[in-house]
């Protein structure tokens, strides 16, 4: 149970999104600037497997989950790399360049101070950016927000693939602007 | 020495804003919302304290020094109460309330699931709302981003505590939405 009064009809985050809207407007920005705003190299995909991942070193249900299938989604309806990076980094099938990154985003989840010198120089020998590595380090920093808050207030996370599949659909394609559907009144097919 | 290419006017998060625009607007509105604006019921002295504490457990030398610089402004230049609630929150000469909000705060910064029904039902015996609750939770977790993205690009934190309290005061009077002063451009009377 929640530890604060919360609707019932939002899952996760959207529950905290509907009780404090102030706070919710600049979260949703952040978000949006990081994982779904046009970026000079980075797919959105590539920025939600960064998201889930450092949401599940956290062990944030609801985020894992929300942002696997929203990176799915972007990835071309991939779920099979979502599940290879959760698996291991180092055999997932995706570039030497971001396998530099998520190290970093480890990192950086464990603790600011633990991004060494090597970590950024393995990245850059890998071709990546200054602007790769500060979005990485950023993404990371800003999931141990929004993962310590949907855990810290026990927001209600259900356990229904569909579900999180159905909102994450809708975020990749629209992004994290439009307003979140009420539970009840979601289309779901099926429940995987 | 930063990780990536930054101006070297600015110290800390400063330079990170310079450097990416896009990104440093959502990060000043969360924290103008979250510090800074009317609330109905913590000070902003109060919710800055809950912003220094946490940034001294994570260690970040630049957030715990311009946090606890607006405190002591927003406080009425009170610097002995900052002192005192990061040498030991029990013998700190604040509320009952704010001890079990920063008793929150702490579990927070070591993991959103580690805060308990008992630290919460601890802090509503204090008198604690839910919005006070969930704005300690979310103070908590902002500041678990801030400092990591402070210390993982390793940003420059000089050590000069009168430059603190010059930003201090200006943040503490005018809020998170001003541009900030160029070190080689700030009136520094005294350093000590």
């Amino acid at each position: 149970m929640p530890h604060i009064n919360l609707s019932n009809d939002y899952p996760g985050i959207r529950s905290l999104f509907v009780y404090r809207p102030e706070t919710a407007k600049p979260l949703n920005a952040l978000v949006q600037v990081l994982l779904h705003s046009p970026h000079p190299t980075l797919s959105a995909g590539e920025r939600e497997l960064i998201a889930t991942y450092v949401s599940n070193l956290n062990t944030c249900y609801y985020c894992t989950n929300i942002h696997g299938a929203i990176a799915k989604h972007q990835l071309g309806n991939d779920a099979e790399t979502v599940k290879a990076v959760l698996a291991n980094v180092n055999t997932a099938p995706i570039s030497d360049k971001l396998k530099a990154l998520l190290k970093i985003a480890a990192k950086v989840q464990s603790g600011g101070k633990n991004v060494a010198g090597l970590d950024v120089a393995a990245a850059i020998a890998e071709g990546a950016t200054d602007i790769e590595i500060h979005d990485t380090v950023l993404i990371a920093a800003a999931f141990c927000m929004y993962n310590r808050y949907v855990d810290g207030l026990a927001t209600w996370q259900p356990e229904n693939d569909a579900m999180y599949d159905h909102m994450g659909e809708q975020r990749a394609r629209e992004g994290y602007g439009t307003p979140p559907v009420k539970v009840s009144e979601m289309q779901l097919t099926t429940n995987n």
